[in-house]
Formats: C-alpha cells, sequence, structure tokens
C-alpha cells in the first residue's frame, strides 16, 4: 500500500507572501507549483521548486486562470483554445523553471475554477490533455475521481492519478461539500489522519451523511494555505506510515 | 559567404494586431517570438510559430520585460536575480509552444529595454547567460556586436550570433544612431540591400558621418513592424542571393 | 425627433491601435472610452477624451471585466460585489481623466461581457447601478431596450438610455441576433441608414425573420472597430439629418 | 502645536494580504491607499477606505508605477507624459472609491520608486503636480524635505505638506540612510517617539552621525508593513499627545 501526498505551493506572488510552504514541504511528497497566471512569479516559482527539490518532493505545474486578482478562482469562459495554449505556456514556464533547479517535473494539477471546470467539462478536460501530450507525455494528469479530467487523460493515453482531498467532506454521491456549508472542511488532524488512513487500507470514505463511499486515490490533496496545514499534513504522514502505508510520491511508482 | 535574416514577431496581444508577420515571414530565416511580458500571448505564441514552421524560419525566444503597456521599452531597475527568473520563464513558455508545433528552439534575443541593457551592462549580460545556460545549452544568443551579451554567451560557452540592422545608421563608433536623430532610420530597400550585401560580402559598412566601419555580423535584424518591412525584407534576401550569399538561419550552421 | 449616435472608442493599449477613433468621431455624438481593465490605458484614455472634446463629442465611461487578452469579452464569475468596486473605480479613472481634459462625463456604458451580462441578470444589474448611483447621479446609464440594466437604472433612479445597434439584426423577440449566425451583422451603410432612420421615426425596426418589432432607441450605437465604421456613422448622420433627426448627445436633452 | 501621522495603506491585493490596516488605523491621522498599479484592488481600496473613515482617518491617494510583480519598488523609465496620465488616472480611481464612502480625498503621496523619483527630479515632480492641479486643486501634495516634489507642488501653487520618517535614519546633509545600512530603520518605540517629539517640538532631527539637523515637518511617515507598526504609532501618538503635541490630519489645520 502507498500513497502520495501533495499540496498547492508557491502561490506567493511578489512582496505577498501566501501559504506555509516551509512548514508543509517536508511532510509532503508531491508539489504544485502555480506559474504566475492566478498565482506566483518567475522568482516564486525557483524559490518554491528548490524548497521541493531540498525536500525530496517531486514537482508538478499547477496551471490556472490569467486572473491574478481573483486568484483563478473565478470561472471565465474562455475556448478550449484558449485553454490548452495558456496550459501549454504555463508548463513550458514551470519545465524551464524546473530545468534550471535540476529537477523534471512529474504531474499537471489545473487550479481552483479551471480543476472545477475541467472535472466536469469534457471540452475543456481534454483541452488540457492535449496541452500536455504536446509537451511532455511523460507528465501525469491530476484530477478527482470519476472525472471528465481523468477521462480526458486516459483517452489521451496519459499516466493519471486520482486526487482525494483529505480535510474535505464528500456527499453521498462522492461529490465535493461545497465550503459554503457547514462541515465541508475538517480541521481536526486525528480525525483527517484516521480517514485518510481508511481511505487508503480500504478504498472507502465516510460521507458527510454517514454513508459509505468507495473511494480509490492516488493522491491525496493537503491544502497549504489553511492554518495549521503543516501539522494536518505531518499527522497523516505519521498515521500514514504508522499503518504500514507507504508515502511517495505518484511518480515515483515506477 | 552566408547570412541569417531575422525579425521580432509574435507581437500581437489578444485582439491587437501588430507588425505584417504573414508579410515578412516568407522572406526571413529566423523568428524571435513575444513570450506575454512586453507582447505576445499563448495563442498568439502558438500561431506565430507555426507560421515560422510552414515557411521553414527558425523560432527563437524573444524575452523582455514584464511591461505590456510600456511594450518592454521602458528600462525597469530590475535585479540579475529577477532578470535570470523572467528570461528562464520565458523561455520555457516558448519552448513548450514550440514543441507542441513540433519545433525546437534555435535562439535568444531579449527585445526593447532588455536587449539594450544586456549589451551594456554586464551584470544583466550575465543573467541572461545563466538563464540560457541553466535551460538548454543549445540555444544561441543573440547580440549587438562587442555587446556585453555577447562576452555573457562566450563566458559561459554558449554559441552566440552577432547581430546587426540593416536600417539603422551606425556611428563611427559603431553605436545605433539613437531613433530621435536625423537619418537613423533607412527606408529605401535599394539602400538598404546595397548596405547588407557590402555588410556580408566585405565585412565593413558605412557609417553615418562617411566612415568604413568593420562590422561582421551573423543575422541582421528586420524591423517587422515598420510599414514596408515585407518588402524591404525580400529586397534584402533577393540582393544577397544575387551576390552569392546563403540567406540560412544562424542554427543551420551545424 | 432626436436621436444620439455613440460608439465605443479609446480601445487601443499601449502600442497597439484598434478601431478608427478619428476616422469616426466627427460623426458620433457620445463615446464610451475603455478604462484600462479590457483594452485603454491612461494615455490612451487621455488622447480620446481630447479628441472627444474637439469634436464637441459626449465622453462616458466604457468599464469592463478586468481581463486584457481576453478584451474584456469573456464571461467572468465575479461576485456582484466585486462589479460594483470594479465600476466604481473605472467610473473615477475615466472622470479624472475628463475632468483634467475639461469635461465632465455624461454616461456610464458596460463593455463586452459585463454589458451582457448586465443585460440579463438583474444582481449585476444592481451593482453597476449602485457603482453608478454612489459615484455620480448625473450619469445616464445605457442598455439594451427591456433589460435588466435599464430596470435597475431605473429602480435607482437614475437617468437611463435606450440603446439600440445600428448594424446588428434582431430576432422577432428584440434579441441581438448572435454575430456566429449568418446575417447577423448588417454592412450596406444605405440598408443599415435607413433602418436607423425608420426606427427612429417610426419607432419599429424589421427583424431577421421580417416581423415588424416595436423598437424606442435613445441611443445607436456604431461600431468603432469594423471595417468602413465612419462612412457607416456619417451616412447614418446624413439621412437622419435629412429625415429631419436631430442628432445630438442623449445627455444635451435637458 | 500638532502634527499629522500618516501611514500607507491598502497595500493587500486579490487574496494576498499586505500590512496590518487594522491594527495602524486606530493610531494614524492620515492614511494614504495604494490604487491598483503597484498594490491594492477595487475591493481593497473600499475596504480600506470605509475603515479609514470608521477611524476617522484622512483618506489620501497613494499612485505608483504600473509594477505589480515588484510592488512599484523598481525604477522606471516612463515618460513625464506617461507619469501624468498614470497620476491621473490613479486620482481618479481613489476618488471614486472614497466618494462611493462618502469621503473626500485629502493628500496624494507618491508611492515608492516613484516617490524617490519625483523627490529628485523636476520633471517628474512637476508631471505629479500637473495631475494633481488637473484634477483636483484641494488635494495635498505630500514630499520630503527641500524635495523637487515639493518645489513642484509650490510652483503649481498646490498646498504641500512636508512627510519626515519616524523610524528611519538621516544623514547629515538630511538625505535617508539607505535601508542596506545598519541603523537605517530605527525599531525602539520610545526611541522613535522621543526623535518624534523633538522633532516636532523643536524642528530638528539627529543624524546618524551624531550631528542635529534642522528638520520642519507637516506630516511623519509610519511604515505599516514592518513588525510592530502599530505598537509603533500607538508609542508616538502618546507620547506626542503627553508632549502637548496635537495630533491631527494635515488637511484639517484649515
Amino acid at each position: 500500500m502507498r500513497i502520495d501526498l501533495n499540496a498547492d505551493v508557491g502561490e506567493s506572488f511578489g512582496v505577498y507572501r501566501l501559504g506555509s510552504d516551509t512548514g508543509i514541504m517536508p511532510h509532503i511528497t508531491s508539489a504544485s507549483v502555480a506559474c504566475g497566471f492566478h498565482a506566483g512569479d518567475p522568482g516564486v516559482m525557483r524559490e518554491t521548486m528548490a524548497l521541493a527539490r531540498l525536500n525530496g518532493v517531486a514537482v508538478g505545474v499547477h496551471p490556472g486562470y490569467p486572473d491574478l486578482v481573483g486568484f483563478g478562482r473565478r470561472p471565465m469562459k474562455a475556448t478550449v483554445r484558449e485553454i490548452e495554449d495558456m496550459v501549454v505556456y504555463q508548463i513550458g514556464a514551470a519545465a524551464a523553471t524546473a530545468a534550471a533547479q535540476g529537477i523534471h517535473l512529474q504531474h499537471v494539477k489545473a487550479h481552483g475554477a479551471l480543476y472545477t471546470a475541467a472535472a466536469e467539462d469534457r471540452g475543456i478536460a481534454d483541452a488540457i490533455a492535449r496541452a500536455v501530450a504536446a509537451v511532455d507525455r511523460s507528465l501525469i494528469v491530476f484530477g478527482p475521481p470519476n472525472s471528465q479530467l481523468l477521462r480526458a487523460g486516459d483517452h489521451a493515453t496519459l499516466r493519471t492519478a486520482v486526487e482525494a482531498f483529505a480535510d474535505r467532506a464528500y456527499d453521498s454521491r462522492g461529490q465535493l461539500v461545497g465550503r459554503e456549508q457547514g462541515g465541508a472542511v475538517l480541521h481536526d488532524p486525528s480525525v483527517v489522519a484516521a480517514r485518510v488512513v481508511r481511505m487508503v487500507r480500504e478504498q472507502v470514505i465516510i460521507a458527510i451523511d454517514g454513508s459509505v463511499l468507495s473511494m480509490r486515490a492516488d493522491t491525496i490533496c493537503v491544502h497549504g494555505d489553511t492554518p495549521g496545514a503543516a501539522d494536518l499534513a505531518a499527522e497523516m504522514r505519521r498515521a500514514l506510515i504508522e499503518a504500514g502505508v507507504a508515502v511517495m510520491a505518484v511518480g515515483a511508482r515506477g
């Protein structure tokens, strides 16, 4: 049994700091780095990748919509052509920054509104998959369970990874409970850790209504910008290892 | 005898069109593509590289300062670290866009105020050379004769190319005459073509004061955004070939 | 009988030119000036307003989404709070630029995807009306017939103006025919002029299916970025005056 | 005896938080609000002005260079025309945001590299003064002692205010000691407060070499983005009041 722990990092910009990359990096195995469209800038990208390298964390691209003021969280009606182009661009910017640090990229994980759109809209999902396939077929496409994004990745014969969220509640259909609802975000590290251990060992998760869902994940996302994220990640990692689960980057599976 | 003819292309942005890429592309052998910092966007980059590929034109990166409203022509006091990072980023964005078109990049030519700064300031020149060396040592660094940029490229053991300007007057010290001075820009295609032929064949150019300058160039820049640029390029190419000069991309020299 | 002829102007940006403001300005009576979010920059705004002033054209604000690469034409899911804030901001930027030219603003016309959203979504329409009311209650809100935008303006007890499009086809329900459909855009100046004269004199327009629609407009939009826009505007103005219609800015009605 | 205490506020952007506006606002009398070019966005501007209003703090404009990633701290070679235009624009954006909060602006204080450039370069200083004069002659121009900026404000017959820095060391010529030098920034609140009291009461300040400088200030800047800024401001205000100095906004002097 093995699992990857990932976090979104490199979300600072210019003088602005966001998240606690130094705090979370020792506990994760994959890091998705923002590329300057919704967050990040060339210097932040370099610093973040250097930190990932020091911590032995695999690095991925975290492409988003070109919406800095909205942090890429606002849906935008871009064409699939525009989306493919912007993902190609961001993969390239990340790949060169990684190359300059002696790193090869592991994965692509869309950010925010682009991730949500790609989960549901096959056209957008295919645009992302085409971008990945056109630039570097070794990149692993991250996506939520049963999503169009994973289907598009499979269809493009790319390697994919199913991503679950450790600290988010799921409804009985396996969808994330919206953040605006009570109980949508779990804060207790021991609760989260126990959920994650069960998800990995038994491939099930308890939905918000108590029902038991089948949930097989390759990688688990820890939100880096929430208070206590580092402690949460540390506790998850500890509990997983204690339960006999190997915590390792998805790309290291060979 | 051989020479490369290059032009700055892909300088459109969003709905805005600039230059005549379709007009000039059939006549040049190397194209420097803007990367979204001073001009260009992911879609324009893709279209421009596709056009270059159709025309058999070698493609290079044209990195600039992050100043869209000023078109990268305004000097900015960025640190050498910031410059290295932004050049890495732009090379990567261009490389991925090129890869998606089945193209490998040939060269790096800094744009506008960054080109001017790198010509004179060794710290900035070294930053650009470090960026190129870190990402792709096969990229050829373009720079003006006797510039810090070429020295930095040589020092980093990168391949370099000396760039001259066909339609610009030089002073007796071999410096470009400022655009604000009369006679700084030459418009007559036959005059420009004759200058270029002599530059390539005899490695001299006539300065604005009539003195004869030694000028050995590997590549000659044709400004794509001036009216009549396509005609100028066509006439230069015709005259060069008629004079027995092979017109070919600098990277094709083997 | 009187009518206002308006156009979107000041849509250049930095070195990029768009539209033919100098060509169209002599023929219109109101000009909507972009404010730097989807097009325009501080210098372009000043030049455009100076040109409007010379031509005796009333000046309005043309606020849009913060999407330069998409020219404000891509729907974005901004909150009503964000929209109110961005419209306040853009009105202010335009008002100060106008004040520096000795001009007081006449109107507010939302641009592109924001205009479309405000026509249909009362929450967005109210956000715009609140922004106008908070900054300057003398500003006239432009909107399409029967739109939420006009209702919101009325509700906020702002002065409103019904805007029709001279060169666009309407369907039998009074909605604009989408640009992707054949016949959506009319190009023949004499046809357009005749439509406009009839619209103003008889308050009807012929829909694309031949049915006769009631259409009362206070201002008619001439697209400044289409080829032949200046000629179209000149012909419309000539035909209107010949038909005894006073062509004057909507704010000049007293 | 009276003095104004000012701070730069509203320097957050999108999801990014900077400074401690809620901490410092109770202790200052004037607030300079960033306008979206180097920091700030329409929503942050509104929230900041609302907070200033609640605290009875006078509001000013804090215009900067269009350089979000560099926080407006990087010198840019913009033309005086571009600078005048961008200051007009930013004043307007701030004025409308203020109007929507029922506030009239009090002052204009240039930010970062623009402030430094305007202190030394009369052409840039005049551009700022022209912008202020063109939009609202009631605005007070803040500038450092003996600066070109104050001379330009005087020349334009605008009201001006001499600004000193409480927590920065001055050299014997009355210039700020560069931040890169030891002792350039003072951290001990009681030391800073004593300096400020003496500056206001005796119009002198002790330079870094121990010499006594004449220093007459109308307003004293407290840096809002340094740790402990709120405590520093509180201590300064307390010490000033205890010393019989009225702490009040410069525009309230009547």
